[in-house]
């Protein structure tokens, strides 16, 4: 994760990671680092309020957006619940679903202290650039994105918001004047939409906006634990195949248990040959801190059964606390409205000078 | 005149009105009068910032706003520059043109005491409920409407914002919960559009809105006076077509002076076979606020030429109060910054709690 699009993308960044410690993994890599002396270096990024994030989604993205937070100068990170409304949602369900997700940022180590962490509709300017931008956008250049392709057809075409999506999140990231976004595969298009339309606002109405980059980063795949050639997701109806970061520690073990793996019992690193042991190997490896290499000699002569109590105890090890932090924040409502309310205020004070300019620019003013 | 489009679109209201009295038809017709008891009763309508108006709009638009904003209980009339951007502008022109259009309104008779007069993109609520909206409507729905179809061919496809105009149409009129709205027959498919998604809101989310109807009211189409089987238009490229309301007496005496009529030298009103001479019959109908028959009666011995002097003595009669105050209020520019900003204020007073309704029960809150 990336731009502010549904969770179940939030998954593969551009780099495959198994081979790289997840110590370097924390920090952005490589451009971020360079970057860091950029003067008004500012990231953003988005994510869907889908209630409680499960582990793809923490060791995918939201590990990586703590430190992001820290390494990186201005950050903002929203929950995006003007794009959850493209899909019909239930009133009561989103609204718990935001503070769900809310909690679960900040049991994940998201510091307000650090970064601006708001919800999306509570700053109003992101729809009013978005109509704007609108206005620069043709219609064959968005139809021509992938998404609304897919996605259109699995609806039987969607709403008007669905289509128009991708320019509100030109939007989200041009109203802080962004310079850096943590993009996912399925996200490069839509992230060139947003430098395309910055290039088009800046030609017409004099430069502005930078143009947002990738800030590439180190992804983790996390499979599903009973079909590991697919991605684990919130959405799989199979109730084993995915842990939720408010898992007990029996749940976690069962699910490991279980998890599809093969009848060879050593353990070893091999994507394609034993997609099973290896999504295994994967997880530990993340959750641990270890590289690939480090877990599978540290695993030598066990067997599989074995090698997965080693697994869903270092899974635990790592949940455990951001479990305990979620229910904890859970039960404080007014603790998490505060912090929100607070992070939309923190958020406007950016965005308010940024749209006066462009409204002044565009002749409204 | 109508919901919030193009000013070109300022044409035919429902009703011929060449039989009616204007005293008549400074009332909204019909079903207005017998509204006026309804509680809650609202009228929104909007007007595209298009600079001076001409004749054709303030005979077939504007003069019916200024009775209504008298005899209709709450009413809100709104510059619309968001829709404006839908097409390309000149930032430094868009501004003079709502300035000009500010002073225009204000010079015809709307009187910010008795109705609500705004700047469209100083009440932020109108592009955040227009993305709800969109959320709500589908593709294929606004692809449907006539207007796009006809734009985009026009235009080579067109921008996102004017393939989605007609939803932050929709979002003008329902943010306010008004109940009617001035339409022009080339409006009527918009209308419908913000009757279905006030539907839609109300099936998915409980009873909010009002389904709005069109307020129909008598209709003047005053023609192009070099073409008098065309509308009036601000871009006709002949100068001598089209009366401005700043026009001098000079102007308006050559201009109707030089208005194509024909060979008969009698003064009769026949639109199909005479529509030079019939259309300076409706226009001296109308600015005299006599009924069509009055006029022939009393033009009966004149010819052609010396007819047209007594069109243009009463189309000058009705203008120059206006052009006066068009040219004392243009120079009054903090003036009318004040009347936009109070305006904007009193429609967000309105807006706010609205949308905050909206936003709640959408989930947001």
């Amino acid at each position: 994760m990336a731009l502010p699009v549904r969770t179940n993308s939030v998954k593969g960044l551009l780099f495959s990671i198994q081979k790289y410690k997840v110590a370097k993994r924390l920090f952005c890599a490589g451009k971020c680092t360079d970057d860091k002396e950029t003067p008004g270096r500012r990231i953003f990024s988005g994510i869907q309020p889908t209630g409680v994030p499960h582990l793809g989604n923490y060791l995918g993205a939201l590990e990586n957006w703590v430190g992001l937070q820290d390494a990186c100068g201005s950050v903002l990170y929203s929950i995006v619940d003007l794009h959850a409304i493209t899909m019909p949602q239930d009133p009561a369900h989103l609204r718990r679903n935001i503070l769900d997700m809310t909690a679960s940022l900040l049991a994940c180590g998201i510091r307000p202290a650090h970064c601006i962490l708001f919800q999306q509709s509570q700053v109003s300017e992101h729809a009013e650039l978005s109509w704007i931008l609108g206005c620069l956008t043709s219609m064959p250049r968005l139809r021509h994105l992938p998404q609304w392709k897919m996605k259109s057809k699995q609806k039987n075409e969607g709403s008007v918001g669905l289509f128009t999506y991708p320019v509100l999140q030109a939007a989200d990231i041009l109203l802080y004047r962004s310079t850096h976004v943590p993009v996912g595969e399925d996200q490069v298009q839509h992230l060139e939409l947003a430098q395309d339309v910055a290039r088009i606002f800046n030609n017409r109405y004099r430069d502005l906006f930078p143009e947002p980059r990738a800030l590439l980063s180190a992804s983790r795949k996390i499979k599903s634990l009973r079909d590991p050639t697919s991605k684990m997701s919130k959405s799989d109806p199979q109730r084993l195949a995915t842990i939720h970061l408010t898992d007990t520690p029996d749940d976690i073990a069962l699910k490991v248990r279980k998890a599809v793996t093969d009848f060879t019992s050593e353990v070893t690193f091999d994507p394609e040959r034993r997609p099973g042991v290896s999504n295994l190997v994967a997880i530990h490896a993340a959750v641990s801190g270890q590289s690939v290499e480090e877990v599978v000699w540290g695993a030598r002569g066990l067997d599989t059964a074995r090698y997965k109590e080693v697994v869903a105890d270092a899974v635990n090890h790592k949940v455990a606390p951001i479990r305990e932090g979620i229910v904890r924040l859970r039960a404080e409502g007014g603790y998490l409205e505060t912090v929100l309310a607070e992070g939309a205020a923190r958020a406007r004070e950016l965005a308010v000078p940024i749209l006066a300019e462009v409204r002044k620019r565009v002749g409204f003013l």
